[in-house]
């Protein structure tokens, strides 16, 4: 991975995890970056969030951090927001920043007391080891029910030069687009104006980490942030640096849903001809959220009467008469009922790990949505029925 | 079950599923009776719903029947709305009533084409069976997924008379409350005018039906329908009937949620203290909808960290810090915090057949609302990915 210029990365176990992996990670930018983030919707939001927002705010001439960590979401406790401002604060003094120069994230468990000892204790190891090729390192110790790590980056060409943009995130369930889900964390080395990041971060956001969904449940927790701390010295078309963070929020967002919890086969839907972007991607979040879509999926169903059936709950007037369905390129459905397909055929696509699911509406409407969702399986039942043993 | 006078029901295999087992019901009144229906709000609308909706409207003089069949929805098919006439109107003719008397209902798979003929030709064995004592065979026939028959029954006393009401209802899957959910018939032998029926039904259902989920996917075929013949020749107290309509409602709705798919829990979620029952609502919808808190309730997991979130999906102001959450009657969350609970103890409790959540904001609210759910199993899955095999 071709890493942004002056950034460090380091990990450690600090005992917030019942089991014995790194669960403390530090991003540190050798100056200060030009931050933008996003965060959850949820009326009920973590220390770490309101403390994060604060200091991006607060922070005008940049950030210089990020400290997050893994197994225990610091959310519903008494302690919350004090311990997100006092292991922040003692991060930021441990590598030489002002207090609000580091941002706090923190995923896993929800409504057990965090001990900010155990963070403080571990920040001597943790800022010992930042280094320049630990990115990795990072992005595995943010992991929780991921099975997989998930990073992406991409190179925004500017003349003869460039700037790199690198992202991590993590999974695996409460996924659901609003805003931000879940934590992911990009870095990269332009030089841009807050203002431009800020607009650049929520363009990109809105149609890749607002387009996924696991489960429709989102989180206490979710953070977006985007730092840029300008190493490169280069200063890209903002168009351009859209572009490439559009891509590599597009990948990170697709690595979640992949590897969302239980399931085996990453579903794409497109709509086309909805009245307005918008209706599309109501039709296409409640096809995404459909239980029973996601189960038919789940046993290579070819079963589009339920597609229908969800497209027919967001609330958004369509002729059912005009809609086509598409599974795998196959058309199952034409004007509202059953096209002439081969079922086994399509049966054995299914089986398949990626699904494209395809629905227009046949018209005049110009309005179209791509989003990602993954299908339900009896592992995600398994998995969060004992989660917390 | 002291069944309504004036009403004759029948049941028989027609040859719609692929199992050997009652699929055709038809329900009769001796006189016409008053109807009042509610429907699905789903964009996407059976024939048989288009038909019925039609029906109740036309047939001002009241109704004679209700004909169902089950193992077809009916619905996304060339001859959707043809079949649904014909074959009410062929069931009015051989009843001896107008064709518009007749209201059509199906539930089943969605997209595939229902012979009119099947039931055509079934229609004299339909008939001839017709008994005022096969009311539970009409209540099996119109079963799908579910694994129980689902009926229930009230007295309303007035003066020293009184009034029968009995009725029969479907699941399992496919449900999430609103206006109707699923199938339910119910039969009355109270004298009672058109408006006064239809108001009761509009206020009971409010408070019964459309107030269970089991998967969040609303139907394509949603029917409520309630007869009212007056052979009793009482007229009871408006205020008396809807109350115990909305008893029967409420049985036959609890009795969908407890058999729900896979279902092993029946889940009762109580909200207080928000700022107007419409808001509690939409809380209770939210905890009632989270896939998160349902396979936690399976797995007996008091994990109450995933109420407090799912709540905070619901788009409604509250203070977490005012929030205290009960499990099975057992305080877990105070002020938003952990409270002092045995988990253990809660654990054992929370593998009872039924669990109750309540979820109280601190204040001056008074809205409150009561909502119920099923837990989220594996069995769910496995039933719905294999569905149409």
């Amino acid at each position: 991975m071709n890493l942004p210029l002056g950034f460090r990365y380091s990990s450690t176990f600090a005992g917030i995890r019942k089991v014995m992996k790194d669960d403390l990670a530090l991003i540190v930018s050798d100056t200060r970056a030009t931050a933008a983030a996003v965060f959850t919707q949820n009326r009920v939001v973590a220390g770490p969030v309101e403390v994060a927002r604060e200091n991006v705010r607060a922070a005008r001439g940049g950030m210089r951090g990020i400290l997050v960590n893994a197994g225990n979401a610091n959310c519903a406790t008494k302690t919350s927001e004090r311990v997100a401002i006092e292991t922040s604060r003692a991060a930021a003094k441990a590598i030489g920043a002002k207090g609000e120069e580091v941002l706090p994230a923190s995923t896993g468990v929800i409504g057990v007391e965090l001990d900010a000892r155990l963070i403080i204790d571990a920040l001597p190891t943790l800022v010992g080891g930042l280094s320049a090729d630990r990115f990795d390192d990072a992005a595995r110790a943010i992991m929780t029910t991921d099975l997989v790590m998930k990073t992406a980056s991409a190179w925004v060409k500017s003349g003869d030069k460039g700037v790199r943009i690198a992202g991590m995130t993590k999974g695996s369930g409460m996924i659901h687009p609003r805003m931000a889900t879940t934590l992911a964390f990009v870095m990269s080395d332009a030089v841009i104006a807050p203002d431009a990041l800020r607009t650049a971060l929520k363009r990109s956001c809105e149609r890749t980490f607002n387009r996924i969904s696991v489960d429709g449940d989102t989180s206490t927790n979710d953070t977006l942030a985007v730092l840029a701390n300008g190493a490169s010295g280069v200063r890209p078309r903002v168009t351009a640096f859209q572009d490439a963070l559009t891509e590599v929020l597009e990948s990170l967002a697709r690595q979640i849903v992949k590897d969302g919890e239980g399931a085996k086969k990453l579903i794409t839907i497109d709509i086309e001809g909805a009245a307005s972007e918008r209706a599309a991607e109501r039709i296409a979040r409640c096809i995404a959220n459909s239980p029973l879509v996601k189960t038919a999926i789940a046993g290579s169903d070819p079963n589009w009467g339920r597609i229908l059936s969800a497209a027919g709950n967001a609330g958004i007037a369509f002729d059912p008469r005009r809609v086509d369905i598409d599974f795998q390129g196959i058309a199952v459905c034409r004007g509202g009922l059953a096209a002439d397909f081969s079922e086994d055929e399509l049966k054995a696509r299914l089986d398949e790990p990626e699904c494209s699911v395809k629905f227009t509406i046949r018209g005049r409407g110009r309005g179209r949505a791509r989003f990602w969702t993954c299908d339900f399986t009896e592992e995600y039942i398994r998995i969060n029925a004992s989660y917390r043993t």
